[in-house]
């Protein structure tokens, strides 16, 4: 329960025992910081939307009003509207997805279809396994239910198989009811890693053998710099995974139209939940972008945002380079996120106002855990400043970091700490997130 | 717990509790039945959206785009924009509704609101206070969140204040926790009915002395049809009151954009949920409904929806009148719905599927109580269909229940009945619902 104003609040003795779980992410006090013009923000992850052509959207929604308006200000089917969810086993085929469009759920936005899987799966005291570090706002939903997440290790190649095995097995022996592993394996957040082909195999094995579902969420997929990422893990799994798939990065959050695949009962709960929630899913936003994918190139549209996102990830570890070259990182092959790791004893949430003071904003890594734990890391997010902005913002935060780390050494002379100087032309490694 | 397929589910053993009480309601089945088109479907609630001109979505769209269009792409705030915010407390000033835009939540339509209220005040086992009948997918929420639905008897001018009363201290001596009153005080859905003004003050202060919040759902207010209704509950009750508003049937509900107004201490609540639930409502369908109530004649459009409704609910007791002139029914002065009274021993749920043979849907009765009740009632809708296809719903339905009647009479002797035969011009006087 939030404690401000108890007194003032009538209702306060009437909330449900869930609410007490309900409590504002760090990252959303950040959203007013990082709205300030003058602030290089490296904190929110908003897509850039400017590289969508704007009369993509005009022309096909003024297609749908003319051909369609009555259906397109209609309400819908709870489940979403049958075009639109076979054009999304389209993009699912991409990486390698074969469903039928009757186990797909189009949901309010991904973030969505993560409540209504956790409204039907999860009661108090259930047990969610995550990596460590994971996306902040789901285990936001999932303690809203009263669930209890727990952190799986990590290194640069995702989840680490003999980490989930043994956590499952303690838990087991606690008495645990473990309903699923909430997973977003490809081009993380906030990591920026991605599970390898051979551990999506040994994760999955893992999960079956242990009754437990896999929840796959994936909005970075299709964001690839490279070479592209290894196939989506539903895509070997069909009966223990509930994918999770958005338009918020290929095409625009501004919709909130994402979507779930699930097996035929766990889809017949969820479109049941659907509908008690919204009703349907906006038939309008549906509607267009479903016209979208119909007549425009979507695909180019997609290499348009990478190339995008490769240019400023790129610009990001080139000024990690240059400005903390002692310090690690994460390298992304695609995605919006760095995970960069600090010297041990520097907290990046107590450091954060005097970041935002000298103008650059991050989200500290305790964000992303549950338990307390990423004290010493943040998310660097290069999705939406330009280029410039963001070797600016870098530079900006090896000054926060030095005057951090002075700081220290001058009220702790225990330890020996030397101040990480700016070098040039000098990319670290990936850092182990083990 | 759904019953068909548990040998085929895999995953039936790890389902929530509360995924039991999430049935399909008696009303999704009829969508799908409505939605051929030889049925004259007096079933479902749709609003008359082909009487919005197309021009007027299209033109604010492409403004919104030309001068807005990264901030409608984009994700938004989890309370919702601001200038839509402002428009919609000049929406709710119309119904006698003084509040502050930091008040207002806005949510991906009214029902969403519903949901969020619901997952922060209950608890299983709590206590929901409805009208009998009421709303069916309010009552499916409440069962969602594990709460009991009591029912409250109403007669023309709404819930009875003594029924409350009782019902209030009934419960309360049975230990039972009651978390709120849920009412849809003005143009009932189903029964059409309203809350007279000097009720809605007795209402007011048996929720307030009794420690109860009530939450206003008022999707039909500004649907009336000949004199305009008492103003808000929340006109006179700003901390005991949550108001619910909608766009969905003053604009169109395939933008899913309605809003929650609320005391301080529950909106900041609402805002957190609603940031699990979704991060943000669209940014593009608010943004278009922001343009739309800056620069359109909002208030004439909705003069012309009042107008189109007024001539059917007219067409709709005219034919009563002419067709079925011994039954009885409400006359409502607003909104989108009459509630039909059957002879005591037909079961109007057991009727459909003869009904549907003879190409006219309703929604049974059952269907707006939590108990069973309502078996010889059904919910018209007289939003949707054209006055003449009203005439030839009725007309055929007058000959299901006639036939009804006679299989009565056929199969049981022990009680006479008469059919009902038509006769012209005779419209009955408004139905007791006590």
């Amino acid at each position: 329960m939030t404690n401000q104003g108890n007194n003032l609040d009538r209702w306060y003795d009437s909330y449900a025992q869930r609410t007490a779980g309900l409590a504002a992410s760090e990252v959303r006090a950040l959203f007013a910081v990082a709205s300030r013009p003058e602030v290089v923000s490296l904190a929110g992850g908003m897509p850039f939307v400017s590289a969508l052509p704007r009369d993509l959207v005009t022309g096909a929604m003024e297609r749908v009003m003319r051909e369609n308006g009555p259906v397109a200000l209609q309400y819908g089917s709870g489940q979403g509207a049958p075009m639109l969810r076979e054009h999304i086993l389209e993009v699912m085929a991409l990486e390698g997805i074969r469903g039928s469009v009757d186990d797909v759920v189009v949901t309010t936005g991904s973030q969505h279809a993560l409540e209504l899987v956790s409204k039907i799966f999860l009661d108090p005291g259930d047990v969610v396994l995550a990596e460590g570090p994971s996306y902040v706002t789901a285990m936001v939903v999932f303690k809203s239910f009263q669930a209890q997440v727990e952190h799986v290790a990590t290194d640069d190649d995702g989840l680490v198989p003999a980490a989930l095995r043994e956590r499952i097995a303690r838990l087991k022996a606690d008495g645990k009811r473990i309903k699923f592993l909430y997973t977003v394996p490809t081009f993380s957040n906030p990591s920026g890693v991605t599970l390898s082909w051979e551990r999506r195999l040994e994760v999955l094995e893992i999960a079956r053998s242990n009754g437990i579902l896999v929840l796959e969420d994936n909005p970075y997929g299709l964001l690839y710099f490279d070479s592209p990422p290894p196939h989506a893990m539903r895509s070997v799994e069909e009966e223990g995974v509930v994918y999770l798939g958005t338009f918020s990065k290929t095409l625009a959050p501004g919709f909130r139209v994402g979507w779930a695949l699930a097996p035929h009962a766990i889809r017949e709960k969820l479109i049941l939940a659907n509908e008690a929630a919204v009703l349907s899913p906006s038939s309008f936003t549906q509607l267009i972008i479903s016209e979208y994918l119909s007549t425009a190139d979507w695909r180019g549209q997609i290499d348009t945002f990478r190339n995008v996102y490769r240019e400023r990830r790129d610009a990001m570890l080139q000024a990690l380079g240059d400005y903390l070259p002692d310090l690690s990182w994460t390298v992304p092959h695609g995605g919006f996120y760095v995970w960069l790791k600090l010297p041990d004893n520097i907290d990046s949430k107590s450091m954060l106002p005097r970041a935002v003071k000298e103008l650059v904003a991050y989200t500290p890594g305790t964000a992303f855990y549950a338990n307390g734990d990423g004290r010493n890391f943040m998310r660097l997010a290069f999705c939406y400043p330009t280029p410039d902005f963001i070797r600016e913002g870098i530079r900006r935060l090896s000054t926060v970091i030095n005057g951090e780390l002075e700081l220290l050494n001058t009220f702790s002379q225990t330890s020996p700490l030397a101040t990480i100087r700016p070098e040039h032309n000098n990319i670290s490694p990936p850092a182990n997130l083990g």
